[in-house]
């Protein structure tokens, strides 16, 4: 279970720090490094967002397999790779191979960039994940805007991959290149890991991971992934667990061809039927979900930890309205929030094989594929999971003597992640924030699944650190996806904090 | 309840027609009309199945909404007309008018055609109902050979359409340019009701039939629908019966957008969740209704009506192998044949806003619609029908206390449709297949709908007779649909027959 308590030190640390600030204000001396980097990135701040609009026209969306967006998200991988050539990183830009595609065809995966600025052994090391593929946009999907042209109205600014990772990737970038502006001693030692596969399953990378784990990552102290929000319009956030996800798939299968229902309704065991039964037999209408023991090793819920579900700030009303839902299963704030982090969930995402478009077919499928997916929390494992899930699907259908055959695969595993907020980044971080934005973050945990949180995590046995930028209505993967450019902006200045405080706390701890 | 019972003066008659076959195969005599009729088909086989070809070629999708199909229906309607004109008919083509889709589109409905040949007062006048549309067919959902490319592989026919229902109304067509080829009297006045808007529900018939009953109809005789299947893959049938139809969609709606089942996952009254319940509520594993009051009007079981199953011929060995099926929910004959025939049934077609297509997307659909219907039988009444399913589904939403929108719509409804089977078209109909294949037919009712039988029978108060022509396994509807070449050529020998059995009929009556 995390450790959240703040430490004592930590709480003096705070309160030396509020100290000092206050000191500042009032006597107004001379700037130090952190107000000189602030005021450059105030005043450069529209270079910053024409670049992040030269990303944005980059259609580097790596999800559908078509070689033109291949070439778009291979020239996306070279402009960043430039960008930190330019801020005089060593980078490498290492082969990835190929995608082999279902249908034969074969596509380059772009290259993954390696990049490292600074190797000071005094010096912390900082390594950045962050990725330059986007999920597909088109403008007809419900775009007010051109996805691939950044437009600002209201100081959001709109594009596909705003968010979503190009808008902090470069606020990590813009923050080093204010120190090597002003000629600033960078603090920290920076590494860059950047990837351009993330929406598409980050292939090749773990094979990377791995390889370099005694080599690019042998001096890491630790790892900042920025690629999700925060849970408020204004408050920043930190992030401390995601959950896993096991998807499965159950087939039943009477016979491949599809009947007509007037030739054969009435005499068969339909596949549909019992589908739908398997289907309803998962998760009961409070969400529960019914497979049994499925519960059984979801760590319980500590004292410790109920307060920080108390502490975190949620307009339940605002959430309400800004999700567009009625009402939710829960009327609190802490049990909404436990049942999104700290708890499993059951979605039913559809059917394959089924009659699905509109209109009115009297067919009967002969072949249908249902699709659900379990949502992982510590210490839920994996494959107890597929045994109980199958076993589950296997006692419901035997009960049906049904003639169909049944056939059970978890498709996808993806494990959970939980850090301990107690090491050094989330310090440096909360401190950077309160500098920043004058205030305690929402210590939170994201209810999707960044699988490359547990890779790096597991693979380097370096600790991770996730430090989002975005708001809570920036419509990652949705239409008229938008990075606030105050977010933009004051995330850039909070990479810039960031590495002050690690530095600090590495010469301290 | 249907009266099967063969009359004495049948039997008699079968035993003269028996007696004179074997006088000509024994003397050799010249041929009469008729096996000049039948030589002529045989010697033109190639033709006929070369026509067919050029029919089916035609993607006359009249489901499908996409003005292009549109174009390939009129396209086909216009082949049709002229073919008639061939034969020497008078062609009416008359307008349909305009099909109003729910998205605002319109389409032209094509014309209906009404054909005449002859119209002679001493002979009897049989009116031909047929459609020219098919369903949707691609080939990758599972055909072997390209749907619109008539292909011919040991004696099958396949191609969208070759059974359902261009191959029928071609035997027919084929049967009276026999005549005219040979210049024989056609001994029967000939009529053609032709749509191209079965399988879309037969927009705009049934007005032009109730406009035309004392116009077209007034000197029609008796009406031959050939759009179904016999029970063997050898053995002619004739149908009596066919069932009704109760099309439902429940739609279950939390938002119109979609959600991500990281993000909402737990926390959602998901509208799949309750959709699955609801549709698993239908019907149990036996195959049993379990709306209730759903069977309170279906007519009981008579003893005349049992005899009538027991003497109907079905193999089930060979039944279950050709439909590639396991086990069906019943192990007699008598039973099975009840199900499809004289029960109700309920199949679950699929799901409307859920994830369909391959692959693991981790969606929770926001709005999502399921589609089921009901197999009507006498004397189930459709609009209490209706309401027995609108309660049970609002019964069973209410149980689950969810925060989404459910609305229960009957989005179409068609009647069972049952035949006195003492009518003189049965009886001309069984000599014919005496004749042609040397066999008594199975009486057979059938389990799918053909409102086209009930509203011409309700409408024109003409008696409808069912005489099909293609085996049971021709898949119509389904993937790689086929007519056996045998089928097709017997059938138009088959209808040929008819003609002369009808006019002595008259001339006897």
């Amino acid at each position: 279970s995390p450790a959240v308590a703040h430490s004592q030190a930590e709480s003096l640390l705070a309160f030396l720090l509020l100290l000092v600030g206050g000191m500042f204000s009032a006597s107004t001396p001379p700037p130090g490094p952190l107000e000189k980097i602030f005021q450059y990135i105030d005043l450069h701040q529209d270079e910053f967002v024409q670049t992040l609009k030269e990303w944005v026209a980059v259609e580097s969306d790596s999800v559908q397999p078509a070689p033109r967006l291949r070439r778009e998200l291979l020239h996306m991988v070279g402009l960043a790779a430039d960008r930190l050539r330019g801020l005089g990183a060593r980078v490498a830009s290492v082969d990835a191979g190929f995608q082999q595609l279902p249908d034969g065809q074969t596509l380059p995966i772009p290259p993954i960039l390696l990049a490292e600025l600074g190797s000071d052994p005094k010096k912390p090391t900082v390594c950045f994940y962050g990725h330059l593929d986007v999920q597909p946009a088109r403008q007809e999907d419900g775009w007010l805007t051109d996805p691939y042209t950044l437009t600002e109205v209201d100081g959001k600014l709109y594009g596909r991959g705003t968010t979503d990772n190009k808008g902090p990737v470069l606020a990590w970038i813009n923050a080093v290149s204010a120190f090597k502006a002003l000629d600033e001693d960078l603090p920290v030692n920076i590494k860059f890991l950047i990837e351009g596969m993330e929406e598409a399953g980050s292939l090749a990378l773990e094979e990377l991971v791995r390889k370099e784990k005694s080599g690019f990552f042998s001096s890491v102290d630790c790892i900042v992934i920025s690629d999700n929000l925060w849970i408020s319009q204004r408050k920043p956030a930190l992030i401390y667990g995601t959950r896993g996800n096991s998807y499965f798939t159950v087939e039943v299968k009477c016979r491949d061809q599809d009947f007509h229902s007037g030739t054969f309704g009435g005499i068969l065991n339909e596949p549909m039927a019992d589908l739908v039964a398997l289907l309803g037999s998962l998760v009961d209408a409070s969400g529960h979900i019914l497979v049994p023991g499925i519960y059984e090793h979801v760590a319980p819920v500590t004292e410790e930890e109920k307060r920080v579900y108390e502490d975190t700030d949620l307009d339940m009303e605002e959430y309400r309205n800004s999700s567009q839902v009625k009402r939710f299963l829960f009327d609190t704030k802490e049990e909404l929030l436990m049942h999104l982090w700290r708890y499993p969930s059951l979605s039913i995402h559809g059917i394959e094989g089924a009659f699905h478009e509109p209109g009115a077919k009297t067919v009967i499928p002969g072949r249908v594929m249902g699709k659900f997916s379990i949502r992982l929390v510590p210490h839920m494992d994996m494959s107890v999971v597929e045994t109980q899930v199958t076993q589950h699907l296997e006692y419901i259908f035997s009960k049906r003597n049904s003639s169909n055959q049944m056939t059970v695969s978890m498709a996808l595993g993806l494990h959970p992640w939980i850090a301990n907020v107690s090491d050094r980044q989330y310090l440096a971080a909360k401190r950077a924030i309160r500098t920043v934005f004058g205030t305690e973050p929402d210590m939170i945990r994201d209810g999707s699944t960044i699988p490359i949180a547990k890779i790096l995590q597991d693979t380097t046995q370096k600790s991770v650190i996730m430090l989002p930028l975005g708001a809570v209505d920036d419509g990652e993967h949705s239409q008229n996806e938008k990075i606030n450019r105050w977010n933009y902006i004051e995330g850039s200045k909070l990479f810039a904090a960031f590495f002050l405080e690690m530095a600090k706390l590495h010469s301290s701890w």
